[in-house]
């Protein structure tokens, strides 16, 4: 006992924790990570801005140079550069890969709602973080994550905590645009992007507030049927009740691929998708429900799927129209048959399910429906030979979900690790929404599992984007964990 | 036989028929009466332009004059004047009121193919009429028909036919606004605009280019239905699949209203139509059957009505989705649950339906479905208190459908007089399209009876108008025939 200093005894006792680390270390210094995160946001980012793209990725990489990583960047003809970071740890038990991505989404100037998306600002008191917000574009997709991993650096070292795995950070410049470059810059890149774990810092935290973890992401893919009545709009008196309605069969055609409850019944839709295991069906179990809440914040009263609750249905595939055009309503409706009617439609996907089949899938149902399903609009010669047209557009090609077990080890780590830092943390076997994820799995081998920090009701995407004060906070305290696993 | 000259005998052994006498003066004056309609098309007359529409109508005033015709304005306040004439015939058996309209549709200049609406032209050769046609606004409705009427009056007086009735002419201005003082135009003039048969010469010749003559329009009505999702468009990742989408809804509620072959499934939508008589019958299926060449030339291989024809499928009431629209397709489709989403409807009655009463049904069906329907779009408190609503907009009135028995007297005489003139003639009880006959019938209590002109082919309301010119000759031929009966 003699060798004990007292404070060396008391530190022992009180021995900090990563989540602690990140507490403190924001406490005492969070006006200089704001002040580090309006720099960072002040810089546009919109993905076809070559040269502010470029920016963001120097200043990522003096960032991270500055705490101590080894930076290079990942280069591919066409594609901005990826932020590529190592921080060894001698004896280290595993290597982590930390990824986010620094573009954004294009801006619509007009609709912002105070300054522009690249002059940041500050709504409430930053001493009531839960009541404060950030905006600009990126706060919260992906630029908040990024200050809070600098910030959960800088906590673990000034507490003395020492990694036990080795980090790699991969900061993406081209999400926002679809990852066309994602799958060569992994094959190019294999060898030094081998990891135990990849770690997805992207997307929202649960709608309840509480921190989440996501073991996958749905698949998604889209596609646009057009249905065709005559060749021009016609006299809807002098035709109407003979000439063929492209729009009521578009109706027709629509409401028989799903029942009253939103299930899809078209042939095979489920078919194939590889079941949820028992710890993952308890883990839904165990979410909150906010669904009541969701639905009285959206303004609707009902929801699909039979009384099942949200996070149990995106679980599954899901078939939703986007959007629908046939000639005019409102002030520019007249009475015509219109010529045309077109439905576009995303499909989202679970495991086990692929995007071109389900696609096929749906184009079936339509064949069986009557329709003659082309690749293109009917010509003079198409409609004389077929009755009824169904033009698919299915440019869009999409990607396959991806799901990793809950009950891998290095996945049982991660939660341990995260609880630890916040308390009850939501599982999610699968994200509702999409991330290529398939792709890290399929080229790297290598499990990922999404990390997210953000508020569900961040704006990504549309105008006013924001990031709650205290998601950033929370999200130091989450890094800090992750980093220390 | 000593009391006859013998240039008075061969006069009464060859006794010109006002169908010739129509004849032998267009061949005559064909280039003077082309003058005298390019003349009146060059006289724009869109509704809203008070001051040309004015100019309109002093030029029929002024030629109905030089005619012999005693005019006078009928003027109702913000209604542009009826041009009345009167051409009082001693000794005469009955009086026929003849209708057509000056107006004309708005126009979309940068749509028109060759010159401006309101400078004619002439394609194809005018010694070939069957294959020349004059383009401009108002060339096929209604201003052929006028100059065609003007014509006639010359051709009976030149070849020395007396009239046997008095003839009253009826101009209107407004039509293509949907003639909103019509009821008060007739009603002030009540007395000076009774007659035995009002003659609406509007509307194109059947399809198969024979003259007909029609004894009623169907009515009209339309109106909009918007269904709500959540309250801003959402992630379709994110909540696909549990929140409820209304453009699937929408799918699913407009096929819940007509099976495949076209039958209007809502309750009572049938019910009440005065049936077709015998005569009525007989006439429909003695017109030439056109529909296979119509479904070729519109570029569609089936139709609705499970095999039944065109001209029995216009004796029933419509239900015509004119538009629809949800979000978006496209370029600017997105991945988003739509919040909303809008169908617009055209309804079509024949005799014996009430416009509002079919709306109703409409709205009862709706119900049916399980929707609160409002009058307007939802707040917060209506998205509260209802799961599902239906917003349905019926701004639109509208108006009944009128049919007069094709066996009246007055009825079989007109189709005599036109058969005489014209050879064999197409006979629909009603026509497809609407007018609002049933005004007339209402506050003037006179039969009134449709003998169009126009070729079916004439791209009324739409940019390059055109009136076929063997239609105006033949429109000559007819009118003189109607005005000498």
């Amino acid at each position: 006992m003699t060798f004990f200093s007292l404070a060396f005894w008391i530190a022992l006792q009180t021995a900090i924790t990563p989540g602690a680390a990140g507490h403190t270390w924001r406490l005492a210094h969070s006006s200089a990570i704001l002040e580090q995160f309006t720099e960072f946001l002040s810089i546009p980012n919109v993905a076809t801005d070559k040269a502010n793209i470029a920016r963001n990725a120097d200043w990522i990489a003096g960032q991270l140079k500055s705490h101590g990583v080894n930076v290079r960047l990942l280069e591919s003809p066409g594609a901005p550069p990826v932020v590529y970071g190592e921080l060894s740890t001698p004896g280290a038990r595993q290597t982590l890969v930390i990824y986010a991505h620094y573009d954004g989404q294009p801006v619509e100037l007009a609709k912002w709602t105070r300054q522009a998306p690249f002059k940041p600002y500050i709504t409430g008191d930053v001493s009531d973080p839960a009541h404060a917000r950030i905006y600009a574009r990126s706060a919260s997709d992906d630029k908040g994550v990024i200050i809070a991993q600098l910030a959960a650096l800088d906590a673990l070292k000034s507490a003395g905590i020492a990694l036990k795995s080795n980090l790699k950070f991969f900061y993406e410049g081209e999400e926002e645009q679809g990852s066309p470059h994602m799958e060569a810059i992994l094959e190019r890149y294999r060898d030094i992007l081998s990891g135990d774990l990849w770690v997805f810092c992207d997307g929202p935290v649960h709608q309840s507030g509480r921190q989440q973890i996501v073991f996958g992401a749905r698949g998604v893919t889209g596609f646009e049927i057009t249905l065709y009545g005559p060749r021009r709009e016609l006299h809807s008196g002098h035709y109407g009740n003979w000439a063929p309605n492209p729009a009521m069969e578009l109706a027709q055609l629509l409401a028989s691929m799903k029942d009253p409850n939103g299930h899809v019944t078209i042939d095979g839709f489920y078919d194939g998708i590889t079941p949820l295991g028992d710890v993952e069906k308890r883990a839904i179990a165990a979410a909150p429900n906010i669904d009541a809440t969701l639905k009285q914040e959206m303004g609707f009263g009902w929801s699909e799927g039979n009384g099942a609750r949200l996070d149990e249905l995106l679980q599954l595939p899901s078939l939703n129209v986007r959007g629908l055009l046939s000639s005019s309503v409102g002030a520019t409706a007249r009475n015509v048959i219109p010529s045309e009617a077109t439905a576009s439609i995303d499909i989202r996907l679970v495991k086990g399910l692929d995007a071109a089949t389900q696609v096929d899938r749906v184009i079936a149902h339509i064949r069986k429906q009557g329709y003659f399903v082309s690749d293109r609009p009917p010509d003079d010669e198409m409609r004389r030979a077929h009755e009824r047209i169904a033009y698919v557009n299915r440019k869009e090609t999409g990607y396959n979900a991806q799901r990793t077990p809950m009950d891998l080890p290095i996945a049982r780590q991660l939660i341990a690790a995260v609880q630890a830092a916040r308390g009850e943390v939501v599982l999610l076997p699968t994200s509702g929404g999409s991330l290529p994820l398939i792709v890290f799995e399929k080229v790297l081998k290598a499990p990922v599992i999404v990390v997210p920090i953000a508020n569900y009701d961040n704006n990504q995407h549309s105008h006013d984007e924001n990031l709650r004060l205290q998601n950033l906070w929370d999200g130091i305290e989450t890094m800090a964990a992750v980093f220390a696993m």
